[in-house]
């Protein structure tokens, strides 16, 4: 479809990659699935719709780089407890009876959420095929998946779980809103015989990596113990970081981890809610940005945060290292809606699609209100994204050229049946 | 007006006042300004409106217990920055440009932003008398209000600034609403004997105090030198904590100055966004708790925020000690609900009157949507008020018993209006 957005107060990027973002009123142009114009009109564009941006805010859509969607029903179902009774006495026994048609309407919640507050892509490790996919691929959203890959050396769980993935990829090869990569679970339930299988499969396969990498002082301690190395050392010698490699968390990370990291270009993701939630503490952000490491931000999923909302995360990003290193002009504003938007999408290997506004890039946008206290007056846009607002001034939502969101209303969800069918997961298994 | 709230999931104290909040569904009864009865209807109770309480959550109404309201109109124009630069350079400039009639639009934008999100109480002190009190009453919102008191010895600026409180204070007699406290500044903008003049003024008038304390290490720095004892010890010794005493901040604190708080019942108000975001750091909440400090939630001025979001404060203070002490059930939900409600009304000294859902209390109330994403599946309303909430699901709130916000429009302020005069203040001083 044409559509025209008109008037419209626009975060674009700077002149350099490195300038500050632009902020400006202006006109954009969308043909298909892409950006075709900002300013003037292209030659013979007729809009089918024209969207009136008075009082309005036009952003990329923004990029959760980390997260698990199909738990979004145990949402505050396990708080405040120690890290072993949340696991063992809450999330596991859910999960143990938890069908794929549950993880759908998980899914289907998440991204609910997500889309209301302004993202547009996520990127998402699972523990059920199929699921997720099928929920993102309804939804119109964009996706990079991983099933949750665990195993060790050769043997025949970690074998099945990796056909599963690739069947899953198979399957979904018709929408190119979907993206796959391998998903390692993690150090301390991949042997380093799996990794490197993993590695060489990830090869062969022209695939990235997402693995939850350096969370926990006791997944640093067991690495260690295990290997007489740090989990991103693991990661190294097994030849991981060969591939384009997203790492969620790095919280506990040495300042040797961080070069050899930004050695190999790894991305890093931070979840601050979730970290600070489950006790593991504050990932060091201002010193793997001082290092050149490609920083985003990830919610992690519901059962640890509890909400899915990228504003939110930005607001945490921008403040919690002020208050570590006393210091207010730690991790800027700026640099939040970069790490939310432009860096989520270079960590995906997305960047020549999505993540900026500019033209011959996917339409992948979020319009927000202005006229709200949150965001009024309108003193500085990028600001006001990470200090003042909520997430739910989006309005609008535009993924791949198709609006999935008109006036708060999500177009492309049955809303009501969502809430109907979380409800009765929890009362069945909650 | 008697109103009927039907069949509402709703947040009661538990039996005894250590005991975790209970939460059922029921029927709550208004009669005038005070809550009649709950479950039950009052003998001869005819409903003038009826409210369906389906899939919502009725809370006690949050109560902000620190904040400058007038600054509204400056959120996000002064972030990222040095301390210096932020004050002298961004923040003074606009003060000293700032009319009265300023101050109230500024006020009202405040007062809309916190009562959309669920506050129908805040602690205020402000620079300019009558105008944030005005927009208090006209808005329906309680308050308690400090004029800020800067002087040095008996001086005659100090004096004028005490007829000031004084005469608004006497101004407004006619307003229950409203109650008035002393504002010495800080240690920094007032010397040892303004406080001890303020001491004996505080207990002659029958007044509390409210002051910001222990907000920044140069602060720390400058009382030892000045007075070679911390900003707490002062506090003491010049007589001020012999009143109901609300300490704002509290950031650098002694273990002997926790212990001296306790011992004089001084209230402290944690300002979370606004401590890392100056890069002051985080205030020992948890070590108050342990000491027996009531502590309450504060947002400060939307200069250092820059959002007057209760819910978001609640969640960075479930957040951050979690982070700081390695500790995932440091600072619960519960403990954070209690510090947005009860506490705030104990520091207030308006404990029997607001804080919380009881009979014969003033109906302080506010109605939450529950069918959104950020508060499905309702697993647990408490966590989730914390956890997920964004402030935006609030749709209905009363003060005083009168319905000041229904369906999210706000009946009390004309928020069109707010919006045009606080864009046209920044344009000509900001």
């Amino acid at each position: 479809m044409n559509i025209a957005i008109k008037n419209i107060l626009t975060v674009l990027p700077g002149e350099t990659p490195e300038a500050p973002q632009t902020v400006k009123k202006t006109d954009l142009y969308i043909q298909g699935s892409r950006i075709a114009a900002i300013g003037e009109a292209p030659a013979d564009f007729t809009a089918e719709k024209t969207i009136d941006g008075t009082d309005k805010l036009l952003i990329p859509g923004l990029i959760n780089a980390h997260t698990h969607s199909y738990m979004a029903f145990m949402r505050n179902c396990a708080d405040d407890l120690s890290f072993m009774d949340w696991l063992f006495g809450r999330i596991d026994p859910i999960e143990q009876k938890m069908t794929d048609e549950d993880a759908y309407w998980g899914a289907c919640l998440a991204i609910l959420e997500m889309m209301k507050s302004g993202t547009t892509c996520f990127n998402d490790m699972q523990m059920n095929i199929m699921q997720t996919t099928r929920a993102a691929k309804e939804s119109g959203m964009r996706a990079v998946i991983s099933r949750g890959l665990v195993g060790s050396g050769d043997d025949e769980a970690g074998r099945s779980r990796l056909k599963q993935a690739y069947a899953e990829r198979d399957a979904f090869r018709d929408c190119d809103r979907l993206t796959f990569r391998l998903g390692p679970h993690a150090p301390y339930t991949c042997d380093e015989a799996f990794l490197k299988i993993l590695a060489k499969e990830a090869e062969q396969e022209n695939m990235g990596i997402h693995m939850h990498l350096s969370e926990s002082v006791t997944e640093i301690e067991n690495c260690r113990k295990d290997y007489g190395c740090t989990p991103i050392e693991l990661a190294e010698r097994t030849g991981l970081f060969n591939r384009p490699f997203i790492a969620a968390h790095c919280v506990q990370v040495t300042d040797s981890d961080m070069d050899i990291m930004a050695k190999h270009g790894v991305s890093v993701v931070t979840n601050p809610a979730s970290n600070m939630k489950l006790g593991n503490g504050f990932a060091p952000v201002p010193e793997m940005m001082a290092k050149g490491i490609n920083v985003c931000i990830g919610t992690d999923g519901a059962a640890s945060n509890n909400a899915l909302n990228l504003i939110h995360e930005m607001s945490l990003v921008t403040l919690i290292h002020k208050g570590t290193h006393r210091s207010p002009q730690c991790v800027s504003a700026e640099d939040a809606f970069r790490m939310a938007t432009i860096n989520g999408a270079k960590a995906l290997s997305l960047e020549a699609e999505t993540g900026s506004i500019e033209v011959g890039k996917k339409a992948d946008l979020a319009i927000l209100d202005l006229k709200c206290p949150s965001m009024w007056p309108v003193n500085n846009p990028i600001a006001a994204l990470s200090y003042s607002a909520t997430g739910d001034e989006v309005e609008t939502v535009i993924i791949d050229g198709n609006i999935t969101m008109e006036n708060k209303k999500v177009l492309t969800l049955d809303e009501e049946r969502i809430y109907f069918e979380t409800a009765r997961i929890m009362e069945r298994i909650g």
